[in-house]
């Protein structure tokens, strides 16, 4: 058996489960590689994957004898057998946050449950955790998403739509990576402001203010990456602002270490902010692997410590989200930290 | 009040609720226009919704005093306020399927619910049938999709990836609607036979055969449409699979009107594909709105009878799936109906 099915299959032990239900894709392409819709099962004996005509063909050609995984067409199984998989298992777990709640009470019937339990920590700790290769996904993502950064450099100018530069965003992830990792985010001007802001044919200005939020994926993980652009000198309040944003993410970064305690960083972050009259809005990151938002939330009512191995983002933000990736690090998603001043209006 | 909001209230009398939470924010931007996070709830007394500081300035700006909705900022809601928006209410309706089994408890204890009542049809039935604008809506992104499958046809040939195609989708959609309203899937060759096709750098060739599945939004509204290019003269077994599945097509078209039923038209596509032993995969279809899947299902397993106004997809598919959308009907979104032989190997 593959060691992330082994390790799921340690931690049931360790909570009396008999058996588990994985309806998360994410989950099942974390244990088992499978990009496809189905549920993964485990039962007391077997790991067996239940999916349909669609995918039949492309699952069996990722399993390996290794996986010790059995691949099922939802049509060939009858409803007693359905009862049956968790037979004399006393406790089966799945993930709540994941399972709608009438997904959740379908299993229960279907799948003739007796004791159906809140196990999803059982994956989130497991995924919390990169191991090298993971790592190295990451880095690789934040690397592309750097030099996407390098070339918007090169292509903003004024005269230019949020929509132009967002295409090009898009095409550089298509030419370099899977793809984004979400839609890219650009805003300019008075829409700068909104974290809320959608892509719009806005015309960049002189003296605009330019937030880019952007990411891609490699393998399947996620870059994530927030630069701030100003179009011309800004001015004295500006960078003021900018200052005191970057001043915070670069002490959050020093503070990001094995041990540490997330709301601690957050919380001085936030009285930073409150002693200049600004306010930290919303968190101040959030871990990045398989997904764009996972665990850790870096927020005030995360009571955890950070450990070795988790990523997370440093993103500080009132009016400018910024986020950095630094590269001694293992904590955090992104990669340089540079003050751009961007002058194009010769 | 509008009439949306107005109507989910009528329908909570008739099931004696008391009050809602609508957390879905599909649902919330449908009956408010809303398109933040953040959470709607109905009380006995108020529509309130409850938001973040990164959504204020926005939410404010998009609410008007007809709406009669009350914006909150969830930091300056104190546990006690919580507790007493749903105060004297009996039952209170939650969305069953989008609320994971853990929010469902979370918002048990946060807002001290006596009976929290699965409700979520109320939303589902009134979303199932749409009004003209939602319907002028869905059109205009089936017109536009007409559009870029006539842009495509002029662009496909053979030395191209199917990365080149899916970027020319992305680009065509940008430039004329609210972007794509899925990731659109370009499978060609040995990837047309995998409905689960990633889109991949393999080149197109001569005697491929194409599959194309497409869409984009007008006003939040989705188009789907997925069709089936041969590159040169197809075989005399692929013009047979490729008749069998149009047929099915044109026939359960036919079929589709006020009143019909779902699953015998269904019935009808599969044993006809069963005689030419092909096989139905998956379901014939799915509603589509400002979701790309919504209700109805269109599948063996659903009981109900189609109204008008209800817009679903028709697109029977073994190896080839194809979708449309009759200009004359309501029920199906697409365009028109059309066998491709694409030859442009001069």
């Amino acid at each position: 058996m593959n060691d992330r099915l082994q390790a799921v299959r340690n931690k049931m032990k360790g909570l009396n489960l008999q058996g588990m239900i994985i309806a998360n894709p994410i989950n099942i392409k974390y244990l088992t590689k499978i990009d496809a819709e189905g549920i993964l099962l485990l039962t007391r004996k077997e790991n067996i994957f239940i999916t349909d005509g669609r995918y039949m063909e492309y699952v069996s050609s990722i399993i390996t004898p290794f996986d010790e995984i059995v691949i099922d067409d939802q049509k060939n199984i009858s409803k007693d057998e359905y009862e049956n998989f968790f037979l004399f298992c006393e406790n089966v777990g799945f993930e709540e946050k994941y399972l709608s709640y009438s997904t959740y009470k379908d299993f229960i019937r279907k799948y003739k449950i007796n004791n159906f339990v809140e196990a999803e920590e059982i994956l989130t700790s497991l995924r919390i955790l990169k191991d090298e290769e993971e790592i190295a996904n990451i880095k690789r993502a934040c690397e592309v998403t750097d030099n996407c950064f390098d070339m918007l450099l090169k292509f903003i100018k004024p005269g230019l739509t949020e929509k132009q530069i967002a295409r090009q965003i898009h095409n550089f992830y298509l030419d370099n990576s899977e793809g984004e990792s979400f839609e890219a985010i650009v805003a300019s001007g008075e829409n700068s402001s909104k974290p809320h802001a959608m892509v719009t044919d806005r015309i960049i200005n002189t003296k605009d203010i330019i937030t880019i939020d952007m990411g891609c994926k490699i393998n399947g993980y996620c870059s994530d990456m927030t630069r701030t652009i100003f179009i011309g000198e800004p001015t004295e309040e500006q960078k003021n602002i900018y200052n005191l944003v970057l001043e915070n993410q670069k002490r959050a970064l020093d503070e990001i270490r094995d041990g540490a305690s997330i709301k601690t960083i957050v919380k001085g972050v936030e009285s930073s902010f409150n002693i200049q009259s600004q306010t930290l809005i919303h968190s101040l990151g959030h871990g990045v692997g398989l997904e764009i938002h996972e665990p850790p939330a870096v927020s005030l009512n995360n009571d955890i410590l950070l450990k070795e191995n988790m990523v997370i983002t440093d993103e500080p933000r009132n009016l400018f989200a910024r986020k950095f990736w630094n590269k001694n690090r293992r904590y955090c998603s992104c990669n340089q930290e540079r003050c751009f001043n961007l002058d194009r209006i010769e």
